[in-house]
């Protein structure tokens, strides 16, 4: 029985947003694999792209900076690809209520366009789209299935929910194998750490890492799942290959949970860093979700998996990863 | 106690979509409510708006051709305005399939824009979105009330989704004061009668004012709910002037229901068109939500409204419309 990475051997991959945080991991991991990997990205500004990611692969992976709204040249990139990882999206929360055209173009219009490329050019290839617990808003209930209704509370999750939809209206209509996975919050190396907004990891170990107290909203109290990023790889290795999977729609998340007051606690323990309660912001607490963790049980069903990486030791690869790279990931 | 349309007096009102079906049906009877109504239209082909429509008021209403897109024109429009009743959009669900671009740009890009706008020049303006039973998807019990699972079938009904899901965080992160209606099938004069795919009541039309046999997809067992315009432009004066409304989503609908075949027997007793039963089209089997009728308990709780006009007489009155200027309504 092949390891589900065994299954990429000189498979043709397309990671679209190859170059940010969890597409260049998975690219990473998909050439070591010996996939043939196409990477596009758009290089957008404050999306956390950058070609240091994927360093460890530079030279046996092909990289194609390019938009995926640009229909023509899109139409080249899918034809011929076995599986296609769909990584590419603006994810700020803050971001998608201050400028919602743009997180529209990004989050819709491009994946609807590459929907259409692969519907007229290549409808046998296997997309897996990465969508988020966004989707979901406040939580009713604990944890989180994917029968949990969906009301987002920012346009971010109001794009997430269409693009998961044009997904499964692309294989119930059209007969395109989809899989979608929602992804919680997810840390790793190659996180981007410079930009403003990518969720309360990123800029918890920015704040670490640069000296700073920590800023905790409100009394810390919230609890979350989180998964490290060489996790949610496997997660999507399986959604690419495992043929039980199309049509579905997965959570991620993790077993452990812990309230953002005790996330602080154990950056404090690894790093040193200080924290401190300080009153929610109006635009975060506009948007907020309150508590969140998902039961990812159907997943695991379906695959066998399971995050095998605890929080506390994630953080510590993470934060050496930073550290080892200051030049790249901490420059201002 | 005033009437509902007494409330319009002198009232600034913009109309989206002002010189389509409902939206023109409603410009009239504001106009003939002393409101002082703009109306923009960007004529965009095959969407059903004509001059023509609005001819009973023509020399009373300021008619603005543009398009929503154009958020710096867009500004001027909606500055001073008290109310907006947003009519535009795209309601092909066929059309939406075979351009879903186009779909995202009329009913999410459009929609977004018009409420940006909002937000910075006129936030206190009453907005009104007509939205669509199209959101619910294949009904999975009867009458569909507005708890109902959302799971649309088409791409129309998942950017209606989203532009119903924009105002609903409008209201509830920016404070605009939304209301949002769910339309179902909407007949009555000045319905679009040339385009495709304008609802099956509109191609019945079309076809038995036009001497051919009218076709029934499958065994025309589908039941229906059917508003005459009158009701809806009714219901749509609640929506802009109610204030117990705002922050709110309400279906509308008919408390009588029929089958595809019984509306082919209407329309037969009506004109002596023939009508015969066909297989389903593959395009349009894949989209089909079966049967559709609605639970309008909530807005009738709230308002009193409740639909006056019956089936056999609206149909009688949107034939004699359409006769009468054959030439507008009919030309090919």
């Amino acid at each position: 029985m092949p390891t589900i990475a065994e299954r990429y051997a000189d498979k043709r991959v397309l990671v679209t947003g190859g170059l940010g945080f969890i597409g260049s991991n998975l690219a990473i991991a998909l050439v070591e694999a010996a996939a043939k990997v196409t990477i596009v990205d758009a290089m957008l500004p404050a999306y956390g792209a950058k070609l240091f990611n994927i360093e460890p692969v530079r030279e046996r992976a092909r990289v194609n900076i390019s938009d995926l709204r640009d229909a023509v040249g899109l139409g080249y990139l899918v034809s011929g690809q076995d599986i296609i990882f769909n990584l590419a999206g603006q994810a700020s929360h803050l971001s998608s209520m201050a400028a919602p055209l743009t997180d529209l173009a990004i989050n819709c219009q491009a994946q609807l366009t590459l929907l259409e490329s692969c519907r007229k050019l290549n409808p046998r290839a296997r997309l897996v789209l990465a969508s988020t617990r966004q989707v979901y808003g406040r939580p009713q209930r604990f944890p989180v299935d994917e029968e949990h209704p969906t009301v987002p509370v920012d346009i971010n999750g109001v794009h997430k929910i269409a693009a998961e939809s044009y997904y499964r209206l692309y294989r119930d209509v059209h007969g395109l194998p989809t899989v979608i996975l929602r992804l919680t919050n997810t840390y790793g190396p190659r996180a981007d750490l410079q930009s403003p907004d990518k969720g309360v990891v990123g800029v918890f170990l920015r704040q670490a890492l640069g000296g700073e107290t920590l800023r905790l909203f409100g009394s810390g109290g919230q609890r979350r799942d989180f998964n490290y990023v060489e996790d949610v790889v496997n997660a999507l290795l399986y959604a690419g290959a495992d043929d039980s999977l199309i049509g579905g729609t997965f959570n991620l998340g993790h077993r452990k949970t812990y309230s953002l007051l005790q996330l602080a606690e154990m950056l404090h323990a690894l790093t040193g860093c200080g924290y401190e309660m300080v009153p929610f912001p109006a635009d975060q607490l506009a948007i907020d979700i309150g508590d969140y963790y998902s039961d990812f049980s159907k997943f695991h069903a379906q695959t066998g998996w399971e995050p095998l990486v605890d929080l506390e030791e994630g953080l510590a690869a993470t934060l050496a990863f930073a550290r080892q790279h200051a030049e790249i990931y901490l420059a201002r």
